[in-house]
């Protein structure tokens, strides 16, 4: 029997690890793709305190390597489904069956892509998914952004204030944001509005050139560009979870400040949270959050829940 | 004008900077005592995900390096008060008055110490405050632990996990946290409770090796030993501020999960702010949380409240 399993091995679920390896517990990762998660695309991460710039695959290795050494064990299997069973959590893989006392959900999310051909080539050459960790590379330069509701509409403020213009490009011919967003973009000079702009082709080397938009007359248009961030959504990987913890409308997991979902001796970390910011340093954050509530759960009942 | 001042610069505050600067809005960090906080007084640190072992001070130098390098200013001034006169916050300190559109409140706090002669020298040799992040040092070891509420209580079950044995010593003749955990700590087999011992002397070359005891008739007991863990209490200061913002009985800071403090425009960071969980990981994801709000607060804001 496991103390606890962690689905899901990017910085959220790894830095669990380091937490509940350290605290003593059985941990068991299970990971249904690669090692490390989202930041693994990014090539330069320059916002992790103390490390003035690091590749995302080297600060996940370096973080993996932390939780081999501690005997943290991982195995790369999709999680199918997690039933309660008393006090007691079957967790079931496309491979195998555990039991565990607790489990702590990080499974992150994925970003809604263009689904152009070489969009997934071009990710961290050209193609960016958050303004927060990559804008800062284009500070005084132009840059593009395509998106239409709330998070693009913050993204470009934020880049229009250091980039010297934002060009922002939308599917339908209005935002879908609040209002005092939409205001505030509208009002700021070095922010231009493309509405009504489909994106159907990304070209470049090895890094991205143009981007192609076809306009609502049908007509073409290449746009220059080495910097496109798209904000069109994210989608967060819960829906197999659906019956043991709560989520909300958009799939993302509820839980309280310290992990704790609506299901007892289920917690959560990361991205497939609910919550309002996403960053490395928050996924560690909440890693942390997670694995010492789970231990709190584990040693409090340790010996009344469960028979050693 | 400034844009943001942090008051303190241990990871927390840091952390802010980094995203803050990134995020080119012009931060000035305000350090009353010595730069990179709490973290400094830990010779070692090895639950930072990414960095097998570190040192406290090296990880806030390193911080510290990151955050210079990004045009980072900070002085070593105390804060005195904070007033919010229209939209601009003006803080004076011990030398100066300054005027910024946000501030971000970092100033961590201070362990409450039993207040022995060496007790300083020995914080790291023997002497420890976070059982989380210390107690993995002494896996398969017998522990002291000094205190009688909940974290005391807490820290004893999360150490007699993974160490032979756990003394604790109580000032006076009971426990004051909750009943089911005093239960669960009193029916641990390997912890030994000690109630009416006052700690009134450390001794020892480089390391602790003893802690001795005046018990309640005044006979003293010489105990060796070579770790201590002090939970008596926490010392967040934040007095200067409650003028701006709510403070709980305790004098810790409420704000919600993104740092919103209950004064438009003041965000808090760090363990000086009410919550669970307080390790150098969450102190970053709240420097972040933090800072994107406030950055978020400016963003939305500029042209409206202060005049370019």
């Amino acid at each position: 029997m496991l103390d606890i399993i962690i689905i899901g091995s990017g910085m959220a679920g790894m830095t669990a690890a380091i937490y509940a390896l350290r605290n003593n517990k059985k941990v068991l990762l299970l990971e249904k793709e690669s090692i490390g998660g989202q930041i693994t695309q990014s090539p330069k991460v320059e916002n992790f305190p103390s490390i003035t710039q690091i590749s995302g695959s080297d600060l996940a290795d370096r973080t993996f390597e932390q939780v081999s050494a501690l005997g943290g064990e991982i195995e790369v299997e999709s999680v199918e489904s997690i039933k309660k069973d008393g006090d007691i959590f079957v967790v079931k893989t496309d491979y195998n069956t555990y039991q565990a006392k607790a489990v702590i959900i990080a499974t992150g999310l994925k970003h809604r892509k263009l689904n152009l051909e070489n969009e997934e080539r071009f990710i961290g050459h050209g193609i960016y998914y958050c303004a927060i960790c990559d804008g800062p590379f284009f500070a005084g330069k132009e840059v593009d952004l395509i998106g239409d509701a709330n998070s693009a509409l913050q993204y470009a403020l934020m880049l229009s204030g250091y980039c010297s213009k934002v060009n922002i490009f939308t599917l339908f011919d209005k935002f879908f944001g609040e209002k005092t967003l939409v205001d505030e973009v509208k009002s700021t000079k070095n922010i231009e509005i493309f509405h009504n702009y489909k994106s159907v082709e990304l070209s470049g080397g090895e890094n991205l050139e143009s981007i192609t938009f076809e306009k609502e007359d049908g007509s073409r248009v290449v746009h220059k560009t080495n910097a496109v961030f798209i904000a069109i959504g994210q989608i967060p990987n819960n829906n197999n979870f659906a019956n043991l913890v709560k989520l909300d409308d958009a799939g993302y997991i509820l839980a309280d400040e310290n992990g704790k979902t609506s299901c007892e001796g289920v917690f959560v970390a990361g991205d497939c949270r609910k919550k309002s910011v996403r960053q490395v340093t928050t996924a560690i954050g909440d890693g942390a959050i997670a694995a010492t509530s789970a231990c709190k759960y584990l040693d409090l009942n340790a010996g009344k829940l469960w028979k050693s």
